[in-house]
């Protein structure tokens, strides 16, 4: 089958024949229908051979932690699912047997770690390519009859968003004022999220002009320039006072700084992006009362809320569609920023 | 091998011999090391002939949902655990794959009656007898080095008033009153329950005095007859005004008059019983803010943490432990009052 | 002052001349700007003599539980607030110091009735007049620059289904249902509450095929007449399976038969109507799970959150407005069912 | 009266005769029967001229922001409240109006500094004097027959990391640890609380080996010395892997080391020490699902909860008792660490 591979550190991912494989006991394969790609996987492939190595990801490794598909094999024992039946992938599994994967919190599974277990696309091989393998039927949501193009990208850029704003869901009540740093894949979807889940009042930050229309496009009720002029205007539109909670897609020291000018007592300082910024915090060093979260991806009944969403229609994902072949070019222009929303690749 | 079998309609169970069952893919079977009797069992075996047709189980059928075992078998796929190994039996399984299971709640899975998945001994054979089939790794907890017949009544006897007073955590504050109706093999975990997971104040009623003495024993505050007195004994000794939750392990009418005199507004009456009671409800037929609940058994997670009180000394069951072979005298035993704590099987 | 007033019991109210309210310590007079016709002041006007007599409510009482107005005068010692400050009434208060009270949650205030605490217009003079007392500031929510009579409903025909509706939002994630039964001047309201809080699909029953209309108005997926056909339509338009939460605003029996066939594992079932019915409770009496709630009006913070949602344009009461000369025409079209929304008496 | 006044910055408190107060307008004063001293109040003697003018504290200010009395004289229109009534003040007091406030979460109001508004003995008179003036009956919690020097520390030693620990109750389930770094004042009470509260194992780590006798004294299941070898010590003890919380009642950087050698995925990191650390944040700065709490002493509700545990036998504080004119050397022995427990001023 063909795969879209990284096979060198630093080099650009490459379209390559490798053999198909086989699901072992109690695993599925998939036929991909769809696959989204991702700022981390750009980010991977950013890291040096040290890092890459740190990080214990082998070479090569078929790209893609989002994906959808068509059950097309069963290895033995595998049960309560049927060759056929169209599913997402959940990403970020774990043992299955802790105390948070009975929970479906999986991706915060304390043993995946220490047992090797990767998501699919970042550490073991994904999506991008023809075929897959999903290492046990619970891992797979039914997708049911949603388009798989225009929903790959919901098991990555909808479930993270989806997850930090659960979150914060305490403090997003009616009158509350929540802001969204970074209008890109997930920030797009995090708009929608918050206007569909919560009635607070949604502002949108970025350094571009086009993605502040894109942003009022899919719900903001206010989008301004991500600048030092930000809290400012801010409180002209929704009035003074602290924000109840900031989701930063970005996540550097500038940003940050703007998320500390709109935070106050109580705020949720929710940092999304794949980044590492020093900071103070302390009851002297940071709002009284405020909580500086770092969510990471989301859990398996999130995931299926999700799909809800885009299934009764309160959430969908903008997206440019690539074949395999053109797979390395879609990572080329989601680095270079030059995508609306998120590439897909239908194999 | 051994297995104690429900055989006839109205005939008391009776010990047979009976082919060891093998496991299919994906199964897994254990080797018992302790099975518990429960009201349960007793309530079936009184159902008629026609009522117990609608419940469509079988017949024979090995009693015991409440099983703890060692691995010793595995099916074709069947991954994630080893022969060998000591796990207790989640009961209450579901499909394993909607919502409510991808987050434990298999107890409440809207779809296990219609696909045909009862719990084992409530519907297909059970866990008093010497091996038993568990339908997939994921409703085997790990036991670890816990005492099989000490704890395998926590599968039930622990697990259902847990569930029930996770239900009310919200309300059980600080300064708050719990009252247990009926100190049995579930209202004596109740209490010990309430006493390390709340610091509410706790009131035992009960219609036999040395089940008062058994509640204050194992931490009960006050232990007061369940009479028409009990309401103006416990306004007595922790003051006057509504409790905050009570929980009726018997559930009748006569006991609903009393759990309805200890209401008021914003009280929970939790309703565990395997009864049915008449009342009123609506803004003027129950108390203001108040909550008619019936929870049933409880949640994979929940039987997890029921372990950890286990482990952690904070959580013991009185047991009163017999062979396989004396089964049918401990389900005499238990129908007729006769027992202190749980009926455990050691085949 | 002209106030509208109930003198005798079984008669209709009447607009008389009384004398204005002094207030006492710590006490506010209000302005009255608009005040809100109920269902509840029909109901109390229903009572027979020997009723209205267990209520303890005086004769004669001026109407109005609904109340907004500007402060006019203030007893001595009251602090916090200016003459002059439009404000809405906060209805259902308590004692102001006890556990409940601290939270705003007075409508539960245990001690209220022993100390003889009424709302306004249930129990003590009401806001059917040109002038009204508030007993203390903090029962004073700042109205800003919304509009009385479009507003003044909030104070309960808003509260109370937000109320309701906060206390299942555990349930009503993406992919649930929630069906409102009574698309009154409660229910039309909460199918907006329900599509601004919530993401669940809402469906609204009625009797009436102009309030069926009235709910799509309002934002309603789906309406259907609540006839012994609804759960069968609702099952058609959303597909089978229980509902996570129903609120029922008319609380009889016939009604009750829909609420219980459009329950199963763990519906809500939340009676909001001034009703009382017979039911059975219990685990063998009840869907697995369920909650049967009666909620009682609203919290203060709640009511500040309503305000919020008609600030930011979430939330919008249909309305008749009536002069107070027209205030027993008012009551006479909310008792014979001639009202679209809620009726509103401007002084 | 006599009160114990700082004067003068980097001066000693001192005691002072000053005019007796009068209450205002809605106001009460007590006739103060304890007070309490507390680490904060060191604090703000340890401030230099500048910083202390950037506080905008006044001088002399009347030291003392725990404390207990009893009514003696009511303002005009003060109401809810009788002279002669026990009771404990509410020291971090808001606005009385907002959201915040409604909910009784007085310790976060938005706009308690733009008003002025500052808890006794922090920014104005407080409670280390014969008399002190309440600002509202609302913050005046009824104490009963609690003995007053020996439940004064709960309004701030109790309240304070009572609040800490509700922030983290959703983690502390059955079989989860919980650390606490410091076994002061505060310290003492945190440990207390965990074990009344939760089920978790409770540890606790101090620099000083009396200290960690004094934490097994009131109920550390374990007690480690505060330095490189804690994490290996608490392994050892409780089993590998994160803990749930970590609660630091120091917050100086070597201890901010500790606590993140402790975290791990969904930890909370709960900083309760009055100070500030530099520390890197963000997904690949801090544990995966981490949240870095920063709560400020407690609400009004919490207040009355944590009186009810001293009611119900659940919580003392280990005091010392000075006269007011020993109140100088009190705070010397706070600050020279030579204190166990809290130190109290019974004027």
């Amino acid at each position: 089958m063909k795969a879209l591979q990284y096979v060198a550190v630093g080099q650009p991912p490459v379209v390559r024949e490798v053999p198909t494989p086989e699901p072992g006991p109690g695993e599925v394969r998939l036929r991909i229908t769809a696959a989204g790609a991702c700022h981390s996987d750009s980010f991977v492939m950013g890291l040096s051979e040290a890092e890459y190595t740190a990080f214990g990801y082998p070479l090569p490794m078929t790209l893609g932690h989002e994906g959808v598909g068509v059950v097309d094999a069963l290895g033995e024992g595998a049960t309560g699912i049927e060759v056929g039946e169209a599913v997402a992938v959940y990403g970020p599994q774990g043992c299955g047997r802790c105390h948070s994967c009975a929970q479906g919190i999986e991706n915060y599974c304390p043993h995946a770690a220490a047992l090797g277990i990767r998501p699919p696309g970042l550490g073991r091989d994904g999506a991008m390519a023809e075929y897959m393998i999903a290492t046990d039927p619970r891992l797979l949501i039914p997708l049911g009859d949603l388009d798989p193009s225009a929903t790959v990208a919901l098991t990555d850029a909808g479930l993270t968003p989806y997850h930090a704003i659960k979150g914060s869901l305490d403090l997003l009540v009616p009158g509350s004022v929540a802001v969204v740093i970074g209008v890109g894949g997930l920030g797009h979807m995090a708009v929608q999220l918050l206007r569909t889940l919560t009635s607070a009042t949604v502002v949108a930050l970025d350094i571009s002009q086009s993605k502040l229309d894109f942003a009022r496009e899919v719900g903001a009720h206010h989008a301004f320039l991500s600048d030092d002029q930000a809290a400012a205007h801010i409180a002209e539109a929704v009035g003074p006072g602290p924000v109840a909670a900031v989701f930063d897609f970005v996540t550097n020291p500038p940003v940050m700084d703007i998320v500390r000018s709109l935070s106050g007592p109580r705020t949720d300082l929710v940092l999304v992006g794949a980044g590492v910024v020093e900071t103070t915090v302390g009851l002297l060093g940071q709002p009284y009362g405020s909580r500086i979260r770092a969510p990471y991806w989301g859990s398996r009944p999130e995931l299926m809320e999700v799909f809800e969403l885009a299934r009764t229609g309160q959430l969908a994902v903008e997206t440019e569609t690539f074949s395999l072949d053109e797979g390395p070019e879609a990572y080329r222009r989601l680095h270079d920023g030059e995508l609306r929303g998120r590439a897909v690749v239908v194999p």
